[in-house]
């Protein structure tokens, strides 16, 4: 198995495509890593990259990346719809294949510390690469009262607000959180009926806020006429797709109605659907190595 | 995605390990390829490699392992429990990935005109790859009645058994079958019980020959005490593993019975798996760029 890492920086650029290449060039000048996806909004002024990369490399190209945003964005001007604290906004390292969270965790705090050190950024780790409680939850460390403008008056007066690497001072590139977190996979379910209400009550019956499964988010929606079950399935490690939907199927049966179709939102790890198949075929032998292209992507 | 065809070629040799390391040697001096898998068997005097490749090189890499083959293997003195008409006996190539069946069609008719002029071996074209309707199956081509020994004497006598490819005349290295097919899935279902007459009928119930799915081959058996029928999907794009399984546990429950476990006998294409998910989870948008790993593996 390849060992693969995927990166998913925010940026607080979504408006120069000209900024947004100069990060992406500088990202694909390191060994190992490719651009899978950017994604600007311009009312949210912001950016979202998804690259890829060994273990190994992965973090220089984070590492580039952020010093581009901090050469290229300048806080004191940068306006936009979605909350931020600094050019480079958020940093997350997500395992992919054949790579453990505990290497993520070692990634985020090794890059945190270079950050801090070689480029002065205040950093903060959050989520799995925390090392303070209040500050695994990014809603913690970025809540909408206390953004870039905020952390400048704050940081190094502030005890709550003292960062994990680098000087208590803001300058114009801001703070950072850098974070590592399980694979987020966006997924939504379509019942064979119109009634939104019904797509509300399996939604509260899935999600982890109302008593239902660990690592799911769900809410109810109508999308073109159909009532929609749509989830972000947070580690899907513990909280396998295939029990997911077979619980709704369950009880979309209790409402007499049955799961017409499902859609996937953006990219998912090969292992969430081969789980799946190896659930539902009752593969009792299977290992990733029985697959083909794995073998063919060992190094 | 990654382009990726797949060699099984067979070898009349299964006892001197070192003319298997000078085959396997030949393979892999082929830029892009890679062996993934080799098994001797010393009574059938018989060695499977396989190896997977770009389609632009996989053959150059079956052209030098057959070239091998000629020169160590003397199918004089060979012997052994498995039919055989050569040195490097048969060659299928398969498609596993973004490659098309006509594309192996077509890098097996190259390599056997190769063959024919380069090494003056007499080649029979099979399966998918066959230029004669009584060539389509392997055993008609190398029936247990007409082996190496027969092949000598009737190869340019008899029209039947003229060439595809190559002199009219039989050397040391014999003949060889070079041919295209789809991926064989070996796949073993368990049922909750030792009855091996339940997996029997589900056998006879599924398989091609007695009426059942395409492209499937089945029989009942008792392993360790379990009924299981142990089965080749001979082609999992027009009959997928999931319509074989969903129709076996119907069968089983006519029996009283259910599915205990399925298992994987050998490699398998991740699109197996991955349609299989699919299909379960209904999802209806999904196509195979959406999984993160085969992004990486885009050139």
């Amino acid at each position: 198995m390849k060992r693969i890492v995927e990166c998913v920086p925010n940026f607080s650029e979504g408006r120069r495509p000209e900024v947004i290449d100069a990060i992406v060039a500088a990202i694909e000048r390191i060994e190992g890593v490719k651009v899978l996806d950017r994604s600007s909004d311009a009312d949210h002024n912001r950016t979202v990259i998804t690259f890829v990369g060994p273990p190994e490399t992965i973090g220089d190209a984070a590492f580039a990346a952020i010093a581009r945003a901090a050469d290229l964005i300048d806080m004191d001007s940068q306006q936009g719809e979605h909350p931020r604290m600094g050019a480079a906004d958020v940093v997350p390292f997500v395992p992919i294949s054949a790579v453990t969270m505990d290497e993520c965790v070692h990634i985020a705090r090794e890059l945190g510390a270079r950050v801090g050190q070689e480029l002065g950024i205040p950093v903060y780790l959050y989520e799995a690469a925390a090392l303070r409680p209040d500050r695994i939850n990014l809603g913690e460390i970025r809540p909408r009262s206390h953004q870039y403008e905020q952390k400048k008056v704050d940081v190094g007066v502030v005890e709550k607000w003292a960062p994990d690497f680098g000087p208590a001072k803001v300058g114009k590139a801001g703070t950072i959180a850098i974070g590592a977190r399980a694979p987020l996979i966006a997924y939504n379910v379509y019942l064979t009926t119109g009634d939104v209400e019904i797509a509300q009550k399996i939604a509260r019956a899935v999600r982890h806020s109302s008593g239902g499964l660990h690592f799911v988010k769900a809410h109810g929606l109508l999308v073109g006429g159909k009532a929609q079950v749509s989830m972000n399935l947070t580690d899907f490690n513990k909280t396998p797709i295939y029990r997911v939907v077979e619980m709704i199927r369950r009880e979309a049966a209790r409402y007499g109605v049955s799961v017409e179709s499902s859609e996937l939102v953006g990219m998912i790890p090969q292992r969430a659907l081969v789980d799946a198949a190896a659930w539902y075929l009752q593969l009792d032998n299977f290992e990733p190595r029985l697959i083909i292209e794995n073998r063919l992507m060992e190094e």
